[in-house]
């Protein structure tokens, strides 16, 4: 059971990871006897989970068939963030075929919130991206049981807790569902397709709204027993701290997190203490007296001090905990994503220098802290690729 | 492969921490057909791994043969630490056979303390331990490779860096040897014979004369890139703090560890600060100027304050870095291990509080925070562990 599960599993992974390939590569990438790789591909011919591509260049002897992932595949990716549904409908090599990205406040429940991903799933199928859906993958901005797919006790999304997220979109798709954490499905998208190319073990910081850490580990993420596994953001960095969202002082992310860096930004315009911003809010207009982490980069770059001491504070706390992290886990790589990627290299070098600093030399030899490749599609790739193995593993 | 390599583990590590067991009961317990089980148990049998042991109590139909781990074999597990070597030889149930415990000092370098553990086995030989061992499993106190069987880097182990410890113990021993960070085995041993018993995931931390983090994932240990995963000794956690062994400031073991701690104990006791220690200190030969973590926990035990300070200081520093790697890891347990682990319940009490309030209440909803059942024991009993692993998967 197990050898033959895990072969059609890297038969589909491999079609789906790299196309069309010849029955006689197949079999040897896969270091399989021929008449075994035949009997698994007529099988899976039969499934209609891959098709025929034609011939293969010639190898010197009889030309081989190449095989492809099915034509006809469709994985539905949805990835909800605090105040946006960024949705993918994907062939099965995971390429869109239809892209929705809209505002939404996941504050207004499930109910609300679900009801516009189908609405859009509609959308797609009557715009031709699909027939029928061979799987939805979903993230989701809190803690999740990925075995019972809802999500746990989140605290950014009221009405949510525990709120059968996949048995829903299962029944509505007529498919297997499956639901993750948001940044979680960064990391598998970034590994996937993006910096973390087949790194194994490596480190997601994802700094938006708010801070959190997909984990993964020997090839896989590591979700922890309750599903909360890599809540960074709510580690305590100074007690004396401001009060975070969820009632304590001082946590990361009351410290560093796109809400705090609008805060701090807005607090120097008032004082006086940086002309970049203090000029990027009189140019606002009236009532919209805010600032966000774009004038901070905008300001940084124009070399105003004050927004590079913020950035450099911000990194500076980010990097402490990350130097924490890094002597527990001796990852292989960093990689830093989410909205506050986009203060670039003066975040990135304030992160390395405190990490490089204080974790053990042995664990930061030879550590890439690196910024994230595939920005705002790291999350529906990952939901993409969740969707897939799914699929994948249900078909056997 | 996969397949044939599974089951004889499965069969060998049930018989080894369960004792004799039928093969009726052993194909229920594997979920395997009769055939398929009987055709395995002879072969391990021809191996010399498993042997008869007798009848089984009927079962209402025809009385099954038990089977167990073959009486022969015998594995030596050692546990070098700073300043001991710690041996046994097991049989393989995994019960000591012979017990050797005496003072060494690492620094003592790779020749000296090997060619001793090479002495007290030949000396075990020469007392009828053993005939030939099927495996070396040892624990060393500092960064391994795990995949090259070498230390790397160790701070406290001059001229053991990528010493060929693995492979002159095996060609020595005429067996397969395996080298583990001694925080990992202590982890191994609990989890196979103490307070994590089929636990998952949990975190080993052991206090003693340094900090380090034995890191239990599910099911395995994860070392990290570099093998140093764990390392939390050196882990800043305050900038102002004493100067650390490492060179940096601040470390959690420059502020709570056997030597902090003595140190602190002294001080105190000179300062006129502690009758409890003052009093110790009084007793000491002359030369013999030195208190240590047992001074403090028999002056906590008569209610002297300082002594209690000085725990519940060294709690909160564990407690606090704890509480970090808990909003990360989301484990499902803690063990408290090392020599420190004698200072008890204000110890704990102290670490609880601390990783309660700060860590997410997701994460400690369910965490117990216990202290070491396996004790001096914990290190020994999981080399026993990983050498018959090795042994039993290098035997197919």
């Amino acid at each position: 059971m197990y050898l033959v599960d895990a072969l059609h599993l890297r038969i589909l992974r491999l079609l789906r990871d790299e196309g069309a390939v010849s029955r006689a590569e197949l079999g040897d990438r896969l270091e399989l006897t021929r008449p075994r790789l035949l009997a698994e591909v007529e099988r899976l011919i039969t499934a209609g989970l891959i098709a025929e591509a034609g011939m293969a260049a010639s190898r010197g002897g009889r030309r081989s068939t190449l095989v492809e992932i099915h034509p006809r595949l469709r994985f539905a990716a949805v990835d909800l963030g605090a105040s946006s549904i960024d949705i993918e409908v994907v062939n099965g090599r995971l390429e869109p075929v239809a892209t929705y990205r809209e505002a939404a406040d996941i504050r207004s429940g499930p109910k609300v919130i679900l009801q516009r991903v189908n609405e859009l799933l509609a959308k797609a199928r009557i715009d031709g991206a699909y027939e029928r859906l061979d799987a939805v993958g979903i993230g989701v901005p809190g803690p999740v049981s990925f075995r019972d797919g809802v999500p746990v006790s989140p605290p950014i999304m009221p009405g949510w807790d525990r709120y059968p997220v996949r048995e829903l979109l299962a029944r509505e798709h007529s498919c297997p569902a499956v639901v993750d954490n948001d940044v979680n499905i960064m990391a598998i998208g970034e590994r996937h397709g993006g910096v973390a190319h087949s790194v194994d073990d490596f480190l997601f910081v994802k700094i938006g709204t708010g801070i959190g850490c997909g984990i993964h580990l020997a090839g896989t993420v590591f979700r922890g027993v309750d599903g909360c596994a890599g809540d960074i953001g709510h580690i305590q960095v100074d007690a004396n701290g401001p009060v975070c969202s969820c009632g304590n002082a001082g946590c990361l992310e009351a410290l560093f997190s796109g809400a705090a860096l609008a805060r701090d930004a807005l607090a120097a315009a008032r004082a006086g203490e940086s002309p970049a911003l203090a000029e990027r809010l009189a140019g606002r207009l009236a009532g919209g007296e805010e600032l966000t982490a774009r004038d901070v980069a905008e300001g940084a770059a124009e070399g105003d001090v004050t927004c590079i001491r913020l950035i450099r504070e911000g990194g500076r706390r980010v990097g402490g905990v990350l130097a924490t992290l890094v002597s527990f886990a001796n990852p292989s790589m960093i990689v830093i994503g989410g909205g506050l990627a986009q203060l670039g290299h003066v975040l990135l070098a304030e992160i390395r220098s405190v990490v490089y600093r204080r974790s053990l030399p042995l664990a930061t030899g030879n550590l890439p802290v690196v910024l994230s490749e595939l920005g705002g599609r790291a999350g529906v790739t990952g939901a993409a690729v969740l969707a897939s193995d799914m699929a994948f593993e249900q078909a056997s």
